[in-house]
C-alpha cells in the first residue's frame, strides 16, 4: 500500500516499526559522504530518503521504494525514510533539457513553453494549475449553489451568424464553419428555455494576431447567464458573490501554492468593497491618476479606458477603496456588441470588471426585445437573415436576462502575479506556438 | 422580490394573506368558463395562476405576476395564485412553430432540433440537460475525493501527431491545426507531470461521416488519466467507483427528470456485480447468446465485438449477473492505438465499458516505456520523428499510467433511455446538421 510524502510524519509516528511504500520522482540526490540522500516527489509533495549506497539515476526517473519511516525535523515534511529497497519503474535520459528542481524565477516564458512536459514537473510551475483547478471548482460550486445549470454547447458555430472577423475557420466536410468565440448565444437560449441561470466552462477561440502578456489565442472561458434581472447591476452583485467565494476556496486549498508565488487574495471585504464607476467617471479617474503620478501641470491624456488606464484605475481603487477590484459599467454604445441593452441614448447596460491593473470580464444586460434587435442589426453591419437562429431565442417571450464571462487564465495569473498569462495556460496557443 | 414555482404552497401555507411574486413562462391557457387558469413555467416548475380575465396573451410569452396564494390540491404541486396584477415581459409570436407544453414522445428528432430553441423548453426534453449536468458534477466531485486535479488543455492539435484520419481541419492562421479526438497526450504529460491523477471534461471532436443513433461529430468527453496503475483492472475499479457515484447522484438529485422518462439507474450493488470478461469470452457470450435467442442449430455468427454484438453481451449481464454494466477487457493489438501496453504476444491492457448495450467508455494502460513506443510507432503507419513531443512524455520518468474516457451523451442516453444519442447535446453537431 502506497504512502504519500505528505503522511511519511504520520507513518513515522503511528508505524509500528513496519515498512511503508513510495513512489515518486527522484528530484534531487546529495551525496553527503557515506549518507545518501534522495529527495523524492509525488503529487502530495517532497519526502527525503536516506539510502547507504548513491543510486545509479538520472534526476526524474520513476522510483518505488520501501523502507522505515523516521521522524527528522530537518527533513521536508519533518520526517524521512530509510530505505531498505529501490526498483526504478522508468529510467530517465540523463540530458534533462530543462531543470526541474531549480529556481524558474529567472527562467524564460519561451524556455517554459518549449520544454512544457518537464517545466510542468517544477513544483512552482506545477502549482499555477493547482490553483487554477480550485478556481474552476470554486466557480461551478457557488453557481449551482444559487441555482445555475451547468450546460455545455457547441464550439463549431456558423460564420455568418458570428460576424467573420477575429474567427479560426474549420473545415467541416463540405462547409466552413467556426471556432466560437464565446457561448453567449447558446448561453441566451437556455435562459430562454427555462433553465433561467446557466454557466458553462468551455475553450473559447480569438483568432487575433496580437501578441501581448494579457492575450490567448484560445483560452477557458468562464461563463455566466442569467434571467429576470433588472440591469447589470445585479451581474455585478453576483460576480462580486462568485469572486468572493473563489478566492475564499484559493486561500484556503492553495495556501503552499500561493506561498510558492508571495501571492495573496483578497478577502470578503475587500472584494465587497469594491466600487462600481460609470466608464465616463472611470476616465476621469484614469487621468486623474495620471495628473497624481505625474504632478498637476501635467494635461489630462487618456480618451479611452485602454490597458494603462485599466492599471490606473486599479491602483486608485486599492490607495482609495482598498479594493484591487473595479467594475466600470454603462459603457459607450459603440464599445459594445449589438446585442447589448441601451441605457439612455449613448450608454449601455453593460460592464467590465478589472483586478489588479487587467480587464477579466466582459458583461450586461442584453436586449432580449425581438423587435429592437432586428433594428439594432444593419447599424452593426450584420444582416438580419443571417441571424434568424439568433434572433429565433427572442421571438416567442425571452425574460430580461444578461451574463458575462471571466477569463480563466487572466484570473489565475493575476492571482498568482504571473507576468504574462500564457504562463496560465497548460498548452497555450498563439500565432507562433502551436506546440505541445 | 419573487417567488418559485415549487415554493407557492410554502408561501400560502406561511403566508400572512400577503402578495407574493412569480414570473415565468405561459406554458398553458385554460378558459374553464368565468374562472381563467394559466400555467406558469419556470426554472423550478409549474404553477397555476387564477385570473378573473382571460389574458391576451400567446403561449410563452414571459410574465411577471402578483398575487395571494392559496392552497388548492388539485393544482401542480399543490397550490395557485389568485392574481391581483399581471405585467408582461416579453409577449410571444402567436406562430409558435413548435408545441412547448405537449406530448413530445411523438415528435420526431429533426423537428425537435431544428426547433431547439423552444423544444428546449419542453420540461420532458429539458429534463434530460438536468440529468447531463449531474452527471458532469458528480463525475468531477468524485474524482476529487480521489485526489485528481482537473486540468483544461488544448484542442488545437498538430494533425501530423494525431494520423490525420478523422480530423477536423482549422485554418490556423499561416498553418493548418486540427481539432483534438481526445486529450490522451494531454492527460498523460500532466500524469509524468507530477500531477498523477487528472481528469477533464471538454469538447471533442469526430469528423467521421457516420450518421448512427450513436454518434456525434462533436461531444463531450470526460476524460480521466491516473498513473501508479499495475493494469487495467485498476481503471475498471476506478470506474465502477465513478459510474456508481454519478448514479446514486442523478438518482437522489434527478428524481422527477427519471420519472420523466420512466427512467431508472443502476445501484450499488448491480455496479459492483458488473462482470470484467475478456475480448474473447465476451465474443463467446454474444455467440451464446445468439443460439441462446434463435435456437441451438442457428452456427455461431460473430467474429468481432460489434454493436450488435455489445446489445448481446449486456443482454446477456443483466440476465446472468444482475448488471446492465459489462466491462470487455484484454482487446486484440489489432484493435487498439500504439500506445497501448500490450500484454503478452497479442493482447492489450486494454478495455471497454458496455451500459444497456452501447459502448461508454474505452481506456487502458498506456505504454510508458520510451523504447517500447519508439519501436511500436512504425507498426502503425506513424514516423518517429512527428511524435518528439509525445515521446518526450516519457522521455525523462514517466510511471505506469492509464486512463480512459466516458463519452458524456451516450451515458446521458443510456441513463435515460433516449433512442439517439443526439437527443442528449444541446446543440448536436452531425454532417449536415450545423445549426442552431
Amino acid at each position: 500500500m502506497r504512502v504519500l510524502a505528505r503522511d511519511i510524519a504520520e507513518a513515522a509516528r503511528g508505524g509500528l516499526g513496519g515498512e511503508i511504500e513510495i513512489a515518486g520522482w527522484v528530484h534531487r540526490i546529495r551525496d553527503m559522504g557515506g549518507v545518501n540522500f534522495v529527495i523524492l516527489r509525488d503529487r502530495s509533495g517532497l519526502a527525503q530518503l536516506v539510502l547507504d549506497e548513491k543510486p545509479d539515476l538520472a534526476l526524474e526517473s520513476v522510483v518505488r521504494v520501501r523502507g522505515i519511516p523516521a521522524l527528522n525535523e530537518k527533513a521536508p515534511g519533518g520526517a524521512e525514510i530509510r530505505v531498505n529497497s529501490l526498483e526504478v519503474l522508468s529510467r530517465a535520459a540523463a540530458d534533462l533539457p530543462f531543470q526541474v528542481n531549480g529556481d524558474v524565477s529567472k527562467t524564460g516564458l519561451e524556455a517554459i513553453l518549449d520544454n512544457r512536459t518537464l517545466s510542468l514537473r517544477n513544483p512552482k510551475i506545477r502549482s499555477i494549475f493547482k490553483v487554477q483547478a480550485t478556481i474552476i471548482e470554486a466557480f461551478s460550486a457557488y453557481l449551482r449553489s444559487e441555482d445555475f445549470t451547468e450546460i455545455k454547447t457547441s464550439k463549431l458555430v456558423n460564420s455568418a451568424t458570428e460576424g467573420g472577423a477575429g474567427l479560426f475557420e474549420v473545415e467541416y466536410f463540405d462547409k466552413k464553419l467556426c471556432l466560437a468565440q464565446s457561448p453567449q448565444a447558446y448561453k441566451q437560449t437556455m435562459v430562454a428555455a427555462g433553465l433561467e441561470r446557466v454557466f458553462e466552462v468551455a475553450p473559447a477561440y480569438r483568432a487575433e494576431k496580437h501578441d501581448t502578456p494579457r492575450h490567448l489565442n484560445e483560452y477557458v472561458s468562464l461563463d455566466v447567464e442569467m434571467g429576470f434581472i433588472e440591469s447589470e447591476l445585479d451581474l455585478i452583485e453576483l460576480e462580486k458573490g462568485l469572486l468572493a467565494y473563489i478566492f475564499k476556496q484559493v486561500n484556503e486549498k492553495n495556501g503552499e501554492d500561493l506561498a510558492a508565488w508571495n501571492a495573496a487574495v483578497p478577502d470578503a471585504e475587500a472584494v465587497a468593497a469594491s466600487p462600481v464607476v460609470s466608464y465616463e467617471e472611470a476616465l476621469q479617474i484614469a487621468n486623474g491618476e495620471v495628473s497624481h503620478n505625474e504632478g498637476k501641470n501635467k494635461a489630462a491624456r487618456l480618451f479611452d479606458v485602454n490597458p494603462e488606464a485599466e492599471r490606473l484605475i486599479c491602483e486608485w481603487s486599492a490607495r482609495e477603496k482598498g479594493s484591487e477590484l473595479v467594475f466600470i459599467n454603462e459603457f459607450p454604445r459603440r464599445y459594445r456588441p449589438f446585442y447589448t441593452c441601451p441605457k439612455g441614448a449613448s450608454s449601455t447596460m453593460s460592464f467590465d470588471a478589472l483586478f489588479r491593473g487587467l480587464e477579466i470580464t466582459t458583461g450586461g444586460r442584453r436586449q432580449e426585445n425581438y423587435d429592437a434587435l432586428a433594428e439594432a442589426l444593419p447599424k452593426f453591419g450584420l444582416k438580419v437573415e443571417n441571424m434568424q437562429n439568433f434572433l429565433a431565442i427572442f421571438k416567442y417571450g425571452c425574460p430580461p436576462h444578461g451574463g458575462f464571462a471571466i477569463g480563466c487564465e487572466r484570473l489565475t495569473q493575476k492571482i498568482l502575479g504571473l507576468a504574462n498569462v500564457k504562463e496560465a495556460s497548460l498548452f497555450p496557443r498563439d500565432r507562433k506556438r502551436i506546440e505541445p
